[in-house]
């Protein structure tokens, strides 16, 4: 098997960057060679998250059937939030947790989503079931994905599950989510406060 | 939450029935109100592992929005394939091993497919993620299940992970897969053989 990409949906969020990233580390450390990138520029917020973390922002593709012939989805499964060739490459899996929608394959796939508040938090369990141990940068990626989209778990799609891996995410990066995570969260914040007011 | 009925697709073969009696055991025994149906005539191979492990087909129904408002579904996700109300209702989640197609849901879902040989190598993993120890009975029609959807490992689609599941399901249920799955292979074709006589 020659190298698959992984990536989240258009106009990246945290956890698009994130799990995408975390992914690819799980598939690597399994034995396959997979590369995470990402289909739009990252926002303030995540930009914030990756300096913190010391991690390089995932390669920007635009198209992806010029160099693989197929993908893992993560944090999306819907055609139009996909990259624009996707009907073009083989969907070998999806992780995710959003609902089903205008997504098709031709063969078999592994899908895996759940109705939780994030994709990490799902991405947390395929290490765990792959015996495959977290590193401490991708742990606290991992948190900070799980931080964004459950708002600090105050949001109405957080689940108890969120807020577990969270709690055993949090232990393994050695930050304290609750003060790291209203930094994280003004990050955003800040940045969206700059493009009003220019 | 109210009663929830699982079932796999219009005529239904020894997967669609042996998944869903199996999958409505495990989410029984988790606390939740499941009973397993069926859309249509059982066949000659099903009748077979039914009366071999003295268990009564599940009950045939025509629709489901008129009993409840949700439904899991097993070894299938195009909406074809599915009771002809499916639209009526909420799809709660989904364990399958086809491909993705004609599927779309309005809500975030617990959505389960692995390119494997056989729904039931599913299931028999979610009992073991859940802590969920099976029945001696329900073992026997797992097993029956993958022996039917892999010809007793033979067709291509069976996987390691099939071959596997198979050989804990034979140890719980306590009768020879090769023995056992010719007599049960051979049940479905004498039907089909009587049914071209006729
Ligand atoms: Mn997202
Ligand atoms: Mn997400
Ligand atoms: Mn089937
Ligand atoms: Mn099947």
């Amino acid at each position: 098997m020659g190298k698959v990409l992984v990536f989240g949906h258009k106009s990246p969020d945290t956890d698009a960057i994130c799990s995408a990233i975390a992914f690819a580390e799980l598939k690597n450390k399994l034995g396959e060679e997979v590369e995470p990138v990402r289909l739009g520029e990252i926002g303030g917020e995540t930009e914030y998250v990756l300096n913190y973390f010391h991690v390089d922002a995932p390669r920007l593709v635009k198209s992806v059937a010029d160099e693989v012939p197929a993908v893992y989805l993560v944090d999306h499964n819907e055609r139009g939030q996909s990259v624009d060739d996707i009907e073009k490459v083989e969907i070998r899996s999806v992780v995710d947790h959003h609902r089903i929608a205008n997504f098709e394959t031709k063969s078999p796939l592994y899908y895996r989503a759940e109705p939780v508040g994030c994709t990490c938090t799902i991405v947390n369990k395929l290490f765990k079931e792959n015996g495959v141990a977290l590193s401490k940068t991708t742990a606290g990626l991992m948190l900070s994905a799980i931080i964004s989209d459950t708002l600090l778990f105050k949001s109405p799609t957080c689940t108890q599950e969120d807020v577990a891996a969270a709690k055993e995410l949090e232990a393994i990066a050695g930050v304290d989510a609750a003060t790291y995570g209203l930094d994280m969260l003004k990050a955003g914040t800040n940045i969206a406060d700059k493009a009003a007011e220019e």
